[in-house]
């Protein structure tokens, strides 16, 4: 309710929605940005956008991978998976680690940093269609469709029959507590999002006692307080990217009028991969 | 109800039921313990124990103070607010810090140790007696009786102006609800016990999604996994309660038959402190 309250203020006639976008300098009075040269930070959801203060932008550099990768894998989406998997789950060899929203912008990463580690990784998503992406393009070692099983604690037993040393919870509500019940000693839970909390009132967590006789340690983070991670990662991601370590899927939209469908879709889940919207042309593939 | 079957387990007629206590060597086959030593460890609700394997007793120095608070303040409730505080808690001056069950034998120093450390410190107990021995004896800057506050959140609210920075939980349940509306950015709380949830049904946490946009950590942990840190901590508590910088209150009852009784009283909060059993003289005030 508070979201709404706060969608509401947000979204005003006239006013320019800010959003996290990559595009192309056409006129620069700043010292040090070119007109031509690419950049990404926020700007608008319009096709041109004025930018006031350009020490916000950051420059693209294109020999890394796609220029959309800037705002998803290399960007604020990849940075939120390195911190949230590497330095507060701190998966080790040989543990299991579960993601939910496993397919989505964060969680493919997340999954795929643990594998990284050496850990048996399980995934949850929506769709059937999502679950075989996470196993066979996102290669997790195993993923359910957490919308059609009975019992989200059965379908954890089955896939994590050692139990879960780390989760990365997108999600929170009865997924979490579900992990909960499935926490191994000292397992880590890093809290990225709780969509399932964010309308209606929360039904609470039943099973947060075991928090003490498991010894678990549950940090919510927020990337903005992590930036001073950024330089550490980005080449770091880039050469996973390059060497197929890690593969990233986006899924694109294309036209300013979609984006409220986009945005809309994208609350409901029909994306598969981190959803984008294209407002012009890649000047990098002309 | 898991509790409730594990000590009808350990209750069996002729059986010894282990207790964390302190002793005096009577006869001994074991190198380095003489006849007349002191030592604490596991020994048996008895007068008289049988130790087979003398590697588990620690001895002790009397000139440390009462040979009681090594089972107390010098022993594992001393270590339990240690790192409860210290490690997981991590008090910054300035900071405000809650704590519940703040006159037991583990939350009267861990808010001891906060105030060291520069915070605002605030504790809750279930009578008005414990309230004012909070402020007066333990100097506490704050203290309420959850049991006749009207709302939890008001009365944080009163105590805890600038919000919660670390909470010392020793209760979980409504408290930790509570406390996570109050809790402020980068909030940190050590979960050390949640006796209120020990018995019937959870009623699961409502504000556990503040975790996220509050960039919160909950740690529960269990002392025994930090024993390695028991022989830094040792002469630190022995120097802050020499010194008089920390107190430590005892709540002790005499003789064998009144374990029962006095074990009773503890869960229901009779005691005001650490509750002890006394089953034998103290051979240093002799």
């Amino acid at each position: 309710m508070k979201g709404a309250t706060a969608y509401a203020a947000a979204f005003e006639l006239g006013k320019v929605i800010p959003v996290r976008a990559v595009g192309q300098i056409e006129r620069s009075n700043a010292q040090g940005f070119e007109v031509g040269e690419l950049v990404w930070g926020f700007l608008g959801w319009e096709q041109y956008s004025l930018v006031s203060d350009p020490i916000s932008l950051r420059k693209i550099d294109p020999t890394l991978g796609s220029i959309s990768y800037n705002i998803s894998c290399l960007g604020m989406p990849g940075l939120t998976a390195y911190v949230g998997m590497l330095d507060l789950g701190r998966p080790v060899a040989g543990e299991t680690v579960f993601v939910s929203a496993a397919s989505g912008a964060v969680g493919q990463l997340a999954g795929q940093l643990a594998r990284m580690a050496g850990c048996r990784v399980v995934g949850s998503a929506g769709s059937d269609e999502k679950v075989r992406h996470i196993v066979e393009k996102l290669r997790f070692d195993a993923a359910f469709n957490y919308k059609t099983e009975e019992s989200l604690e059965r379908a954890l037993e089955m896939h994590c029959p050692a139990g879960v040393d780390v989760y990365f919870d997108n999600v929170g509500g009865d997924m979490l507590d579900a992990v909960l019940a499935r926490l191994n000693t000292f397992g880590r839970i890093s809290v990225c999002g709780q969509i399932s909390e964010y309308e209606g009132t929360p039904k609470g967590l039943k099973n947060f006692s075991a928090l003490v006789h498991k010894r678990a340690a549950i940090t919510g983070f927020i990337i903005y307080d992590h930036m001073d991670k950024f330089d550490a990662f980005l080449p770091k991601m880039a050469a996973w990217l390059a060497a197929g370590d890690v593969v990233y899927y986006e899924d694109i939209v294309e036209g300013l009028d979609r984006i409220p469908a986009a945005f809309i879709g994208m609350l409901r889940g029909e994306n598969l991969g981190k959803r984008l919207v294209k407002v012009g042309s890649d000047p990098t593939l002309q």
